[in-house]
């Protein structure tokens, strides 16, 4: 499984130069796309998300160079509040069964407009916002659906470092990369 | 490792227009097939699955299309329980060392005759329900007798998209996919 | 990935079709090698451990074939014992440092010669255990030196049905198979 | 998967001849990359970390063959310091946004020279590490820039057996690995 490098159309590469704020799916697309539960004796279930360590330094980084980031996910819980901190992702949606309303409310409250938004997902509820943004993107591991909506496809799967792909992307479009990992910090 | 397009024969084509149960195993088919087990101080242990998020999103789109669902198991977890209220499977049965009796009484409260009734497994103990269903299905990591005794193979792995591909299966033979997948919630 | 067939010399026939005793080690071999830990609040962690579904199907039915079947560890987890009774493990063995007393004790208690008796490893402690045994089997992941020490190496890696594989060719060699899985029970 | 064969030049086997202190990231290095955690009722979450049997045995055995070990990392977590008892990791520092401190300290008390240390890491805030110990090794996984800076590659993937790797390559560099495998314990 070597490193694939990243190929990106000059279409691309112009769209990733002028985003502002970077929206994300969270399953499948910020997780490897399980939602593994683990059984309580009391008859509830606790949910487990699996985040990747290479996201999470890329999220991290895009924030010192100043990309403002969000997640927009139908689900709730307390392990993507605190990798949400973590990251220092700035928005997070949850509860979200459809994601336009969330997706105009940070419109409304960063003032950017959808030029400057770029979205990643991965499965049917993430096509009404790729349709809109200016640069939508498709983890590898994404079904066809949202593969044929995007303007660019990860290298990686989601979970196996999809979303640091898309960070570098922006952060290289926009001559910031080599600047800035040197502040990379553990 | 990219998307396989999903083939899949005229017989099968016409096995799945009649389907209106889609009844699955658990471990292996609606996971991928590990049983975790976290070690508690008191000395016993808790169970965690592993669903996958594209699954459900199918599961629940097959829902809102009027597909009835349900699931048979011979383990019993509060995750899976939890689970199927997510992914609005309608019928849970846990706790089944045999398949038969739980399939014979769906099969009573729905009505249903066997032609219209698919069901997915991976191990020898769906053999004896796969024998009798309209439709057969087995994941692509299904024991030999198991894809032996399958009208059809999932192209992905339990676990990574196999019931998925499954229900695209039964609601695009039975024209439904197009129409519903804009009413995809997250 | 797909299914390879079990290819098996005369000799490992030969050898198969004598055992009356599988031996097996856990991390690595009835688990995927890996070993997770659960931070608490209070600074101490628990360990969660991953087996495989279809293995578990397998050793239950070598139960039911009079197939006795046991395991030698260095660790020592409640996960271990809970998945030894769901999967019919007559003797469980934790703690070992070394693992040559557990498997004298066995072969008293057994009244078993070490030709009667197969043992599947994956790493250097198990070098001792194998080579004393009639049948010694390395998982397809196992390290070098282990490989070379085995009669035979599972096509499957732990933890994705190599101790599956195991149970097959034991069961086949001794031409039970297709006798005893119509008694599959889930 | 086939175990690919430990390719060593001359140069990276006469820096791993004098290799007296191997140090190591944990996310994306000890682990394989993923960040799992749990959600709890309170609305906290706990960490949850993989490691790899193979990587604790080859760490034991080096402890056992006298060779030093560390963890520096920007994290912190009960997972990660009972996994360094149990593989005998003798330095671990957590919590650290930059490693270049922690180096610095472990040459301090240990009064090595930096030829004499190894670092194995897969991400940017490994590099500043990298670029002065002796032997810098990137894990199979590791980004563009850790495997432009490293000295060597492991064939394995991070939580797959790369800390194994590494230990083989050191042992064996210092030919001690035959004589210290027969001392293997569970």
């Amino acid at each position: 499984m070597a490193r694939r490098s990243i190929k990106v159309s000059p279409d691309v590469r112009r769209r990733a130069a002028r985003i502002k704020l970077l929206l994300m799916d969270v399953d499948g697309t910020l997780t490897d796309g399980h939602v593994w539960l683990l059984s309580q004796p009391d008859g509830t279930a606790l949910e487990l998300k699996s985040f990747n360590a290479q996201d999470g330094q890329g999220l991290t980084l895009a924030a010192t160079a100043g990309l403002r980031t969000g997640v927009i996910t139908g689900r709730e819980s307390a392990a993507m509040r605190r990798r949400a901190k973590e990251s220092r992702i700035e928005f997070v949606y949850e509860g979200c069964a459809q994601k336009i309303p969330a997706y105009e409310d940070m419109l409304k409250k960063t003032g950017l407009n959808e030029g400057e938004v770029a979205y990643v997902g991965d499965d049917l509820p993430d096509l009404p916002v790729m349709r809109r943004v200016g640069l939508a993107i498709a983890v590898a591991n994404a079904v066809p659906e949202v593969i044929g909506a995007a303007h660019w496809v990860t290298p990686r799967r989601a979970g196996d470092g999809a979303v640091r792909d898309v960070v570098e992307l922006l952060l290289k479009s926009q001559g910031k990369w080599e600047s800035f990992i040197s502040q990379a910090r553990a």
